[in-house]
């Protein structure tokens, strides 16, 4: 082939002739390895031409990455692709953690969210979002802010805004790679309780929460007019009161400096707060922008949403791999028992019908179950008719509250909501 | 606002209208926390309705994510959206991953690709990917192809295919998912070592690779008779000679089983391994499919390209918060040598041009710089006039490489290549 790489045209598909069978597995009519005689292995194979390193030498550059390095240089995938879509994604994940908080909590939502610009160069901005939520105990704090893949709703099966341990602590990291500024947090449980403030920043290398204030342990903020001084003293910033007088009691304030882009109309944090007023009005949603036009996007229900249910995966929707997974965490059951407990909508007779088409003993234990036998039980509960999972795990937003939510926040002289059962 | 929730029509923009300031920071004409009477805790805040979960019963829910089951459930941010992008990635990764071993190592690269499909049913595949690269070190094999994010050319600033330590690993765990069968390894680094055998799928759990075979060991395969003996037994596939009776002395071969469509034309794994073969013109590529239409891709030139060099980071493209990080990382050389040691293209001019606009000392300690200083620091660099990087580190095809590459794989009677200086 060497003549190829001269200069000269040349017609017709060489490459594309069918070539002989390579030997596929070992067979004896090639040469086997180990009886080639010739050539050292530095040399082997079709003419190599210089040995620049080893399987020895590359095995030393092997090592592990951490997730945080990982998203620091691949941070489009989580919406940090511009300044002004990291500004617009930073808001969206505290607001979505302040909505479903105050959701699991049984609170009507109040957020506050503060965009102020930072110096004159237009690059830069803090943002803060607080809301009126349950707060959250002192030692979860730094991981939930401080540490990629940490949360609750990820292995839950149930409706929620956030979903992946990954958005708040995303948007931190973002703030504290393009600031060096680290991300500031206010959380309150209740008016007895003291407050607790942490500066910290996550530390990229290992992904752990790094703590900066308070030697490290972040500071408490004693209830009272002692707390008062103290966060006067160290301008930590908390709504205490809304612009009613109810007082602030419980809840947590995020506070992220970031390189970002701050517009209004399409794309904008505003449109999104407007949005977020439509879908959720049992929210009351205060937005300040940097260029000081504050508003009220105002509750127009007091309802609550209905708590949506946690589910047991359905038998459909679980592959084969998380199948043969679930039956190793679960090697004491019977079979019966393992399809009733672990699914939702299998019944008994569901499970010995399961049973049956698999050819199986609906009465053997789980743990006896092989590669073969799990492959059988895949196929046979996709040819097993089982009913569509219940619906109550998500709670749709409803036309009433629809309809609620468009009066409040968009003009127009005739509004309207359709929905359709999930 | 109760009354927003009746349907009757409502004009104008009430939500719209500004809001007082509400108390930000803490102020005393707005009752502080800890002073207001009435309600408890439970109850505070504006109306609330039900309690439903404490911040102490949200804690109980919060845990770790690993980053396997972060991308087993968003598998679409790594390539593996559907079976045909699944297949199509996986092939890539494989072949990525022998060509810059291959490279790394300064062999030419043969790879052998085989698709074959498994059932009857036409959605699941197994598919093989065999180099004559280095090989790969026993311990290592595990930790590459079972855990997500391991590698070696994360960290480094040089041209590779590969970069993230991610891909041949998630590919793995899509099949696994998909299939539960585990994956196979075979790798080999001179003919005078045995061989190593690996079966093994991730734990998605933990993100740590379970070794099936061998006791949870994998296998050796001794080079000569033996090992071919052994082979046979277990069906292990390994291509011991090309199609012209060259002994394959050192390679990986990687085999993975996964849900899978399999096509021809755009978007194909053919037509990837086309634009490799034209990209690549000193591999040579065989690829066998389903269909049992086998091709060579024949090499087009016995010319390693250059090997890339690894470079610095430029001052321009480090971020502020990385900035700081690499001060912390080194505390304790002067400001002047941090500058011409951590970057490229910083002389000692430069960096005391930097030091200057910054108005910082070029001898004083890294350790001791403020996160002002840094800041100063940051921004003096962006106002200095620094040489672009070496472009050493990446190595363009080149017009004769490319040239070569082009008539090799596409039929045409003129052929032209340009490219232009990095």
């Amino acid at each position: 082939m060497a003549t190829a790489t001269k200069p000269t045209k040349k017609r017709g598909r060489k490459g594309r002739t069918a070539a002989p069978e390579d030997t596929l597995p070992v067979v004896d009519d090639a040469p086997p390895p180990g009886e080639s005689a010739g050539e050292g292995s530095a040399t082997a194979g079709p003419k190599a031409v210089r040995r620049r390193a080893t399987a020895q030498a590359l095995a030393a550059g092997q090592r592990d990455i951490s997730v945080s390095e990982f998203f620091a240089k691949n941070r489009h995938l989580l919406g940090f692709d511009s300044p002004r879509k990291a500004l617009l994604t930073s808001v969206k994940e505290a607001v979505d953690n302040s909505l479903d908080a105050c959701e699991e909590a049984g609170i009507l939502p109040e957020i506050w969210v503060r965009i102020e610009q930072v110096g004159e160069s237009g690059t830069r901005y803090r943002m803060s979002v607080q809301d009126n939520g349950p707060g959250i105990v002192r030692k979860q704090i730094p991981l939930i802010f401080g540490k990629l893949l940490y949360g609750s709703k990820f292995h839950r099966l149930r409706m929620s805004r956030g979903q992946q341990g990954i958005g708040i602590s995303a948007a931190g990291m973002y703030g504290v790679l393009t600031t060096g500024k680290p991300v500031k947090i206010v959380s309150k449980i209740d008016r007895k309780h003291p407050a607790h403030y942490y500066e910290l920043r996550i530390d990229t290398k290992t992904n752990q929460p790094e703590i900066l204030n308070g030697k490290g342990e972040g500071v408490d903020i004693p209830p009272g007019k002692g707390g008062d001084e103290l966060m006067r003293k160290h301008s930590i910033e908390w709504v205490a009161a809304n612009d009613r007088g109810e007082p602030i009691e419980h809840g947590t304030r995020v506070t992220i400096e970031m390189e970002a882009k701050f517009q209004r109309g399409r794309g904008s944090v505003e449109e999104y707060l407007e949005q977020t007023a439509i879908s959720n009005p049992h929210a009351r949603i205060h937005f300040g922008g940097p260029d000081g036009q504050d508003r009220v996007l105002e509750r127009a229900s007091d309802d609550l949403p209905p708590e949506p249910k946690e589910i047991k995966p359905h038998p459909y929707g679980v592959e084969l791999g998380r199948l043969v997974t679930m039956l190793q965490e679960q090697p004491k059951l019977t079979l019966a028992q393992f399809l009733t407990q672990s699914f939702s909508r299998v019944s008994s007779g569901t499970a010995r019908k399961i049973c049956d088409t698999a050819k199986l003993s609906s009465r053997v234990t789980t743990g006896k179950l092989g590669r073969g036998e799990a492959d059988a039980l895949y196929k046979a509960i996709q040819e097993t008719r089982i009913p569509p999972p219940a619906t109550d795990c998500i709670v749709p937003i409803g036309e009433q509250r629809l309809l609620a939510g468009l009066r409040q926040v968009v003009p127009g002289e005739f509004f309207t909501a359709a929905t359709r059962p999930p």
